[in-house]
């Protein structure tokens, strides 16, 4: 495998009908940012054994390395136009396992309207890491911000929770009494998030806060909370829940949990002030309130606090 | 080491003067980009045992992943802004290195007038990986690419070539004769390059295409003429050596092709038309002419065309 090659089989074409990355040619791609538009501007990285297990099909390793960085453009309400992506491959990676890797960035490039518009593609001795930089556009000043939640907000999420870690559980194993097809939609949305994109450009107006779900529910709302110096109360009967996870949990209860702390749904968490509330979309559901504090309260089936063990998912 | 306090202790203080970073809280970076101007995005990545040793003084490694993204942005002449940083540390690393890696990011930050907008911390079950993208602007539609030399260009490159690759060499133990000011200087430009982001700037109307030289002049140089569609004659007489590197040289005659090839020079290699030839700042050597074509012929001593083995580095 050679780098130039590399560079010019599998990710030029990802970089047509992106002028700015001047074909992957030059040292840095330049483009222009609309005017009356803001920057948005995320990394998110991936390692092999950590984020994945290595042997998934590599177009699905790329899309959900991309995906989780259009997630974080979603949370702030912006549109994504262009990524730079780091490859830090093992020396002994085919050619092969990268067009299949660049085949899933395609897909996702059409899905998704952004373009490759740099990168680099490195050797490394150990296993594969990954790391992107998706650059999209807000409105200026209207970018969704994690700090300017206020007491009295109500709290929102989209989609359902837990989905994800339940499907990591899955693919370990760990359900074996689980009917095929819910193992295997849970097992899809860990390994395919869903960026909200047009969630969180509805939300641009609406919200008083957000951000995406990536490490758990309350470890999140526990950052909205501190940036914007809240508290919040949910309630956990509230928290969407999907048919596979309600069966997922009826069979192994001590999954429960990954409702409130499983991370990887990339869901959106946000706030939004009464005067808001009718613009929710319907699809969104309240779990809770943002107090006056700091602390993050889940009150359980019965509306008493519960005590976590855990939060969340810290890498170190 | 608690990716949060990390975060809040060693990089959130390296945000601090960039409002755009939201001081790391939010998922993502907001900023706009003047009027007139345009975004230039660059991504390089780094891994231990291919890029550096792994027992450098981890703030050394921190200002070579920096500086080498800087000279990206110096080569198509743009001023730097901010940058995102991915970190895939080894579940071991202790918390002091990373406070040791910051501290070399924030002495450089200073020295660039840049800081940290975003970023990633992820474990690694391998060896250090690091990957930044930097984020710079340029005056719309001045930016100085490598598809617009032109037959007749004269061709430049500034400061010396070959040190960085004699000073890895050194830094191996290969010069056992060679004096310690002499081991020094070179194993320095290897250790910590000098983006050239002023003579980039001045480049902006003068150079018909530039780049930094990242992986040896002569490998560099044929990017320029694929990316243009033309060859290039340079001489490897007035390619300008430092007088380490003669030394050096001296010595081991067979390190002499690190002129030619060596890598992490980042020093900048570009093109004049005749026209501006006035304005090429001093300090810079004209070492050839861009020709009609599409070969790099490097002359000898006696103006013979050489015959290398390899051009330049490549990672697989």
């Amino acid at each position: 495998m050679d780098e130039f090659d590399l560079i010019e089989q599998c990710f030029k074409p990802l970089a047509h009908g992106f002028p700015g990355s001047l074909n992957l040619t030059d040292d840095a791609a330049v483009f222009s940012v609309p005017n009356g538009f803001e920057l948005v501007a995320t990394t998110d990285a991936m390692s092999e054994g950590v984020h994945f297990i290595g042997n998934e099909d590599p177009s699905l390793i790329a899309r959900k390395l991309l995906r989780t960085n259009l997630s974080d453009l979603a949370a702030m309400g912006a549109k994504p136009m262009c990524y730079l992506i780091a490859g830090m491959l093992p020396k002994a990676t085919k050619a092969d396992w990268v067009k299949r890797f660049c085949e899933g960035l395609a897909r996702d490039q059409k899905e998704f309207g952004v373009h490759v518009a740099g990168g680099d593609t490195i050797a490394t001795l150990g296993p594969l890491c990954l790391s992107l930089t998706a650059l999209g556009t807000v409105p200026t000043g209207k970018a969704i911000k994690r700090s300017t939640a206020k007491a009295g907000d109500t709290i929102f999420v989209s989609g359902t929770l837990g989905d994800s870690a339940l499907g990591l559980a899955s693919l370990r194993g760990q359900f074996k009494k689980l009917g095929k097809d819910d193992a295997e939609y849970l097992e899809q949305r860990y390994l395919l998030p869903q960026p909200r994109l047009w969630l969180g450009h509805q939300l641009l107006t609406v919200a008083s806060s957000c951000m995406d779900i990536s490490d758990g529910l309350v470890q999140d709302l526990g950052h909205i909370c501190k940036a914007s110096g809240v508290g919040a109360e949910i309630e956990s009967k509230k928290i969407p829940v999907s048919e596979a996870a309600s069966h997922a949990i009826a069979l192994s209860p001590e999954h429960g949990i990954s409702v409130l702390t499983g991370g990887d749904d990339y869901e959106l968490l946000f706030t939004v002030p009464k005067e808001k509330l009718v613009a929710v979309p319907k699809d969104c559901t309240a779990i809770g309130v943002i107090k006056a504090g700091k602390e993050v309260t889940v009150l359980d089936d019965k509306g008493k606090p519960m005590t976590l063990a855990h939060k969340g998912y810290s890498h170190f």
